[in-house]
């Protein structure tokens, strides 16, 4: 087991000072709370998905955020044209593949991000991530679904294929890259009863992500923030709702202090 | 009058145990609340509108809920393939038709998707019911308006009409089917003061149907649960933030002794 | 410096009184948070965009509000037919010229907004505003940018130009119109926390302009009281969320007394 390179903390600072523009093409469900995230945690999200104006938006942007959730395929070829622009640009790019597995249009939107654009951390649960990785996997709607293969092993091939991060979120969540594996098991079981909690994993990574150029470091460290920030909102017991309104200012109000002391991250290899 | 041949408590109890997939194609103010209102009843919402996806997504779902709050001929299209995938699976489907009596274009969709769609439960406050049913109503916007009409007896001939489940939501919730009409008498007119309350009676609607055969005894479970729901968030005297916050978490949490003790349902015929 | 001719208590207690519906073609992040604030305030929001409906849809409404957030072509091309449906009946229109700046496309749609339609409140932040005028500003995503020129004179110059109320929206609101500009002071830098709370101003100003034909005096009575419960729900010194939450609350409540004594408003010319 190794350390991180980079701490959260540092990276968390580091997003307060510059103040990112990370642009979105995400869902219509948790947009509002994509933006939001970025928001209280010191970025500036900007969300914006007209072909004709994707490609410019991005140019002002440190990360570029995707997200599969309520795709059309007219939608996907904004991403496509976003993707593009962040690539000529040198910023990372973020791809949630949510609900892959579920229909065919998410398997193809999926692949064909990952085939013609450059994808940078790829980021889904347990089945979407094995999905995406050509295992044979049932997806119930867009919930975790047990995954019999090794998730690590799934991880790390992905992220050597598709030379990217890979993160898959769960009880415990797994970062990848090539060389490196770390596990990060900050977190709290309400997550799970919040519609929008992976989506604004995803969105956190991202704004981590336009100030670390270590991308493994900065997913990692994304997801130890996020997580003991719901670890500190789900005190007391509160409904989701509670919890929810918690976890937003937990993390506006998250310290070096706190992210130090409850950091709870295994590095493999 | 006569009792629920279900009580309201056993098929919350059985939705928390199945976990139902509900695919909605909503509208785009509360499409979040939609998709919360089910996940803390313990249901997978998913949110899908791309016609190339929705019959797919619909194959998942154990019941489609349809809501025409911000629609466009695409999208009433894209709910048709829905619909049509859902009665050659035989879940039910819900369409709530929100603003119908506001614009021609909202008064044709109703009427495309109840005559080419085989619609199970409809949904409406009593302007839009009445609407419906042919009846000349003025709607203002999309709120609930006076009706002269008996509501009871446009509930059920429509019902016998579309042979359908007919809701009509309002101070006390009408649930009727050819045969039965049940009065919902729970719930807090601090509901009317939070955009979304009526969307999420549909969606609690079509997660209770999801789980229970009998529509009107589930869409009258849904209510009476939604509105304990209400009333103990409503505690306190609340504003609509903070009551909208309780009221999710009251759904979270509430359990069969209060739902027995708080019931107030009358059932005729 | 000179009072408001009219009081923003009055025009809050018609608004409550009237509950005008406020049509809105609004952007898809913040879109719940628009429909709610008019809401508690006693109005009844409406959201549509088909083109097959707009125009119908302004028919039934006092107040058009428009929002190029999240615009596309399609989506501009829907709010000139609403704009046109409004200047037909003599309602007031509220343009919020959200990213203006930040692509050649915002820059075309407020353009094109300003010269094909009948605008009566434009409304943005420094750097949108100073854009929309014709001057040469570097806009960083949606947040307000420090502009070196005058913003007084911005605001008459663009007040005279368009022959509309502009409103700039900063820690110091302006709002101006040929012959008076009122500085709002009240707010609380936590909005600038909270994304949406620039949608949420357009939409309370879209709220009061459909009660109040003076319409600087309805666009600054709508910023005092969004301000003065600004102040309220920042008390504590609350996180970002559970501030929104009592931004809410604090409307919902917000009394003459109160407004009486927080009001914080100069008058020039």
């Amino acid at each position: 087991m190794k350390p991180l390179s980079l701490q959260p903390w540092e990276i968390l600072a580091r997003l307060r000072q510059k103040q990112p523009v990370v642009h979105h093409l995400t869902n219509w469900v948790t947009i509002y709370d994509c933006a939001q995230v970025v928001k209280v945690l010191g970025g500036s999200p900007v969300m914006a998905h007209a072909p004709e104006e994707v490609a410019q938006m991005t140019g002002l942007a440190q990360a570029l955020v995707l997200n599969i959730g309520t795709l059309t395929p007219d939608f996907v070829a904004a991403m496509l044209l976003a993707a593009q622009a962040a690539k000529a640009r040198g910023i990372p790019v973020v791809l949630d593949v949510c609900g892959a597995g579920a229909t065919a249009l998410r398997d193809e939107a999926s692949q064909r991000l990952l085939n013609d654009a450059r994808i940078d951390i790829i980021k889904g649960n347990a089945s979407e991530i094995a999905r995406v990785s050509g295992l044979a996997v049932q997806t119930k709607g867009v919930d975790a679904a047990q995954v019999a293969a090794d998730l690590r092993q799934i991880a790390q091939n992905l992220a050597r294929q598709r030379q990217a991060v890979v993160v898959i979120t769960g009880a415990v969540d797994i970062v990848a890259d090539a060389q490196r594996l770390f596990l990060v098991q900050n977190g709290h079981p309400l997550m799970g009863q919040v519609v929008g909690t992976g989506c604004m994993a995803t969105s956190i990574i991202g704004a981590f992500a336009a100030v670390e150029p270590d991308l493994a470091a900065a997913a990692a460290g994304a997801l130890v923030c996020f997580g003991v920030a719901a670890e500190l909102a789900a005190r007391e017991n509160p409904g989701p709702a509670r919890f929810k309104e918690r976890l937003f200012d937990a993390l506006y109000f998250l310290d070096e202090a706190t992210v130090r002391e409850r950091m709870d991250v295994e590095g493999e290899r």
